[in-house]
């Protein structure tokens, strides 16, 4: 691949540039001193994530009308609580707490990564979080996004095509112009089948240090880089 | 108006944020000289700009189904040439001259007033131009947007109610805690409809130095600057 054929990046958010696990236990943690309630908290982010994929399934099936993920983790959240027998919050500190998916923190390489990515290429998300969500959550860790897409703006989650496609479209370029990067297998072997150019930034703590999953490329993508300095340096930015 | 009960500021762009007309005759000067072709290039920029309201009614009024700015633009250039008699272009040409709408300046007080926005609020485009072309004239004229939104994520032009509502959900916001910053007094007052909080920005050389429309407030809006830098100043950033 040559570098200079590439317009854009598109990055998938969770995992590839916020470590939500370390964020959400944190937060749900504070919540839990405040409350005098113990749990585990690495447990509680693990469960709260773990309905995720489900959550989004019948929006994906067509069961259910297009709905933010905002929405999705605030009905999960009461699902987690219950399974932590995490009780006495108000609806305004159960809304709280579901917002701090929008105030997760990046990596440590990834504000330098992504400012020197910024001079070269237009950074769009490309992410299955909502556009508030997304927002708040750059504007609090600095990620300085180009443009907010994904999900919400396509009106599909991942891993329907639609999101890649109509992403690509927002930004008035062809698959093979854009970038995706991904700490995650299934999502850059998606985007490789549309036509999207593909690299893979491995985050082998996102799920903590017994990970198992995602440690490796599974496929011969564009770029495999060790974190997102290392995609600038490769990219020569 | 509480300047802290807002919090994030949405701009319509062509005028208020960019100086469209000085930036299009600038190029299609340019296309002139190379072509050995002599026209009047503001009546040309002018011109452009005028089949703009008449390209989206299509669209408004559900003759056409959603078509970006960019299209509509490429069509009214074919209208233009035609009434300057400007011959000689290729496809490629055109298609580059179509995307001077994506290399539109900034006044000189726009990237010094966003920046100092940017510090406390989030700031959206919310603009009829597409997504493409609001990037890349963000990424060319240093705009620091934290989110491109507006007609083409929301699917509807304005004047539909919808582009504006569509983007207070997007940002996850009601009406009342987002400021419309326009120098048109009709976006402002279908703005201020809806529930957002206004401020006029006149620019009273956006259409050349006999402009008589938009060169006073025609509403008591929420806040009125001379400029971006007075609107940071009047906005405490």
């Amino acid at each position: 691949m040559d570098p200079s054929d590439i317009k854009a990046l598109t990055f998938d958010v969770f995992g590839t540039v916020v470590d939500w696990r370390t964020s959400i236990a944190r937060e749900a943690r504070d919540v839990g001193r405040a409350k005098g309630v113990e749990a585990d908290w690495d447990a509680f982010a693990d469960d709260w994530r773990r309905l995720y994929q489900p959550s989004m399934a019948a929006v994906i099936e067509g069961r259910r009308p297009w709905t933010k993920l905002d929405v999705l983790h605030r009905e999960s959240l009461e699902t987690v609580l219950g399974t932590h027998a995490v009780t006495g919050l108000s609806e305004a500190e159960k809304e709280n707490l579901n917002r701090a998916w929008h105030r997760l923190d990046g990596w440590p390489d990834t504000v330098p990564g992504l400012t020197r990515l910024k001079r070269r290429y237009v950074l769009a998300t490309l992410s299955n979080g909502n556009v508030a969500m997304m927002v708040n959550m750059a504007k609090r860790a600095g990620l300085p996004w180009d443009a907010i897409l994904g999900a919400e703006p396509a009106r599909h989650y991942k891993a329907d095509t639609e999101c890649y496609l109509i992403t690509a479209d927002y930004l008035g370029l062809e698959p093979s112009e854009i970038l995706m990067i991904a700490a995650h297998n299934p999502d850059l072997i998606r985007a490789a089948k549309l036509g999207f150019r593909t690299a893979f930034v491995p985050r082998p703590t996102e799920h903590g240090a017994g990970q198992t999953t995602n440690l490796k490329p599974e496929q011969d993508y564009d770029v495999v880089a060790w974190d997102f300095t290392d995609l600038a340096q490769k990219l020569g930015c």
